[in-house]
């Protein structure tokens, strides 16, 4: 089956590789930093399947300032280097304007986190920035918010936006959020930026990180977001949704099914 | 790719046709009975495609008093006889215990509708009706409470139950309702029933049909509920959500598509 | 303070007693009635502080169908004798259209639950009743949905009605619902019918229910709908929120507070 | 009547004005600083009645980029200095931690904004300044993390923390939001911070400012931030929610008479 899919302006992230073209992208690493060790074992699987791109998290915006805040730029450090290795470009986030600096410098796709979507001075710096920005939906926020918030960022000059649907906050509990494939499609249509998805938020379960997978992509995400760990009960962070390092090929094998139905690769 | 989907105890419609199988199944049919020529054009293009199941409302509940009621027993009539001649199966729903001797009667499956999901007196009443029950989701309910709710008709001896999902209320505005994809992964892991989704009232957009179809299926749906109209602006309920009957060939393809992904076909 | 309120249609319940006139009204019961005993119990504290008005459930829709389900039948005849002996007046729910005639008979007010809010036929069938309608905000229906179902009502004949905000569903989970004060006040603007709040389900807790009651009549509501019990910890269903019945008085007190400062007194 | 409040920490504004204490503060103004002579108006109406705090923004976090944004610092020097001629205090937003130093001198409170609430790196930094901190709820957010995020300012040293419910988002659309009155009491058992209560964002809609600012009172909150304009129409933000000038004597009439029924006053 061939699919017109709307037209959306491809994010260069590589000379090969392209948020929002043909394939689509897959972003795969550990919430937060937590060693060399636990990051170069994701990265070495992600090379051995041919990913691109590791996600990782340095700055840990943390709702209680008891929880592990993450190993700040030392794990920056962590990630460039391990990325380097591997040949893999790295996704990373700032917590607030005074990172942006750092994560231009280390990073190769800055993410603006969700908690943040309508923190008006970061968007204005990541706006200023030379890197792309992924910019992740505010899990109260609107498509129309959202697009706006992007609009904030692209005012500034910086059009390589990256967006990424992380599920909203409903009135259902047994899932930490409810994935909005709705607004996948509607992004897509209304906005010229390609759009991930990010099964791991948007349930907040490991055990549904699969299907929401399938289904973002079937909803027509340019790509995908997942919190991945060696030993997902041990993570110092959102342990119950990261999806076990070993079933990785699984993950990889359902979305190139799910991408093939719709005539997309995965990269 | 092949996968393990839960273990679900499949509803037979037919004796050639089952819900929960490996097959999806399409339930497609106008959203109100609005005459027999309207809905006979809808029949002959289902049959002309295979499909097996018509929907359509006689009673519907509307919002406002004000508002087109339905052709009451005459719009159940004309699905019979228009289901009879193209050899499909009907789906309808009954708005209150009144209803159920007469869609017992001129149905194959009795539908409880969304707004009713915690109607007791009406899961009773169908819980001890001798034909299958589709118990759509509240779009206020939690999963736990709809389980809860197929529950009341199972305790009455009706194990003959199929799900679906048609969308929650949210804080977003830009689509009437939120499919919940989340949801339909989680019942069918939790739930021994099949789980239909249902992309018309989860978006309420025609534009956003397809690509919610596709997710839906991408979750693990057992089928879809989709409201078809031969001309849809002139539609007397659902206008905005009702998919060209035009297009139908388009639905099927993709929806073909993506169950060959996950292994399955499409009834 | 005077202060002026939006012109109301007051609902006659007795010669002396009218709801959405000066006063406000008071009506306190048990959740679930569950024996004679119990309900006596509280009729008679109602009575001693002049309150003239006893709920309670005799029908008890429950989300599962393995919870206490009510006395029925029963229960209305408990109501109804020990009203009578204390000269109060009863409200009580009809669980769908088949109770509308026992609720006729034995309750003076018949209530419509917040999960029919939107069950038509049960709407239709208390528009042709002889008695006043208490109906109930669907947890999750808007303010324009709420009034639309009390003209489902008017429109067969029936204008006695008193509308009751008793929360809504949203993401807080400290609560079990958000009492919608904003609602209270629009009601009283848009539509001609009293208004009630419920402090009961609109908290869940028993420890909100003064605040949430001052909060109501703050908001201009005509009356409140309080669950009280002899026992709460004991008591059969919805234990959590149960008011202790020993501070009724506590209660009297701070409601007379709030409506003198609005310029109206208690019943 | 009296009533045993919670205790709180009252917050000492100046020697003779407390928040959390016995009496309820109102701190009014305009949603943006637009002028001089706009200022000035509304001061001199709230010296005249004896209010101590007036409330204005200067940087105005706007969904839209291409919407007034406000007038940076020249609006606080004009909010200093309004304020210093009619003896007044002065509470206004810092949008971002590079606006702490610029508050810290020209304001007396420190707001930290609704779509803030989680923007960590902000809340550290006015943890470290020298003046009160006014944290308004995140509008999507849970009572709990509310606390959380006042938890991760106290926990940098800043304890001067007064907390403001301004209404979350839910499904509802006849009000721009829905004021929590259950979270005012919520907060006030759980933690040790006074509570405001903002009736304008709240609502949106001028014609229930008043009712929610009972209600807000009524649930035992220890304040209300109101905006307020001398010709709500020509507002250059939040036209639709402003309160007119002129109605201030109603609006305080009305919060004397609820204070009064709980046993306070007015300031």
């Amino acid at each position: 089956m061939t699919q017109t899919l709307p037209a959306t302006r491809p994010v260069a992230l590589a000379p090969d590789l392209t948020v929002g073209g043909r394939d689509v992208v897959l972003m795969l690493g550990p919430c937060s930093v937590e060693s060399y060790a636990q990051t170069r074992a994701i990265a070495a699987v992600l090379a051995a399947h041919n990913l691109r791109v590791i996600r990782g998290g340095a700055f840990k915006p943390r709702t209680s300032p008891h929880s592990f805040q993450g190993l700040g730029e030392e794990g920056l450090k962590i990630l460039r280097s391990v990325a380097d290795e591997f040949g893999l470009l790295v996704v990373s986030e700032a917590l607030g304007v005074e990172h942006v600096p750092l994560l231009a410098e280390y990073a190769d796709i800055i993410q603006v986190g969700s908690r943040n979507m309508q923190h008006f001075p970061l968007l204005w710096a990541v706006g200023e920035a030379e890197k792309p920005v992924l910019l992740k939906r505010g899990f109260m926020s609107t498509v129309e918010e959202w697009l706006q918030a992007a609009e904030h960022i692209a005012t500034r000059g910086n059009e390589r936006i990256i967006l990424c649907e992380r599920g909203i906050r409903t009135f259902e509990t047994a899932t930490r959020n409810t994935l909005d494939v709705n607004a996948i499609a509607l992004a897509r249509q209304l906005a010229p930026w390609p759009v991930l998805g990010d099964p791991s938020h948007a349930t907040g379960r490991r055990d549904l990180v699969l299907p929401a997978s399938r289904s973002a992509l079937a909803a027509g995400a340019d790509g995908l977001l997942v919190e991945v760990h060696p030993d997902p009960p041990s993570a110092l962070s959102d342990a119950e949704q990261a999806f076990p390092l070993e079933a990785v090929p699984e993950l990889l094998s359902q979305a190139r099914a799910i991408a093939a139905a719709l005539g997309r690769g995965v990269r």
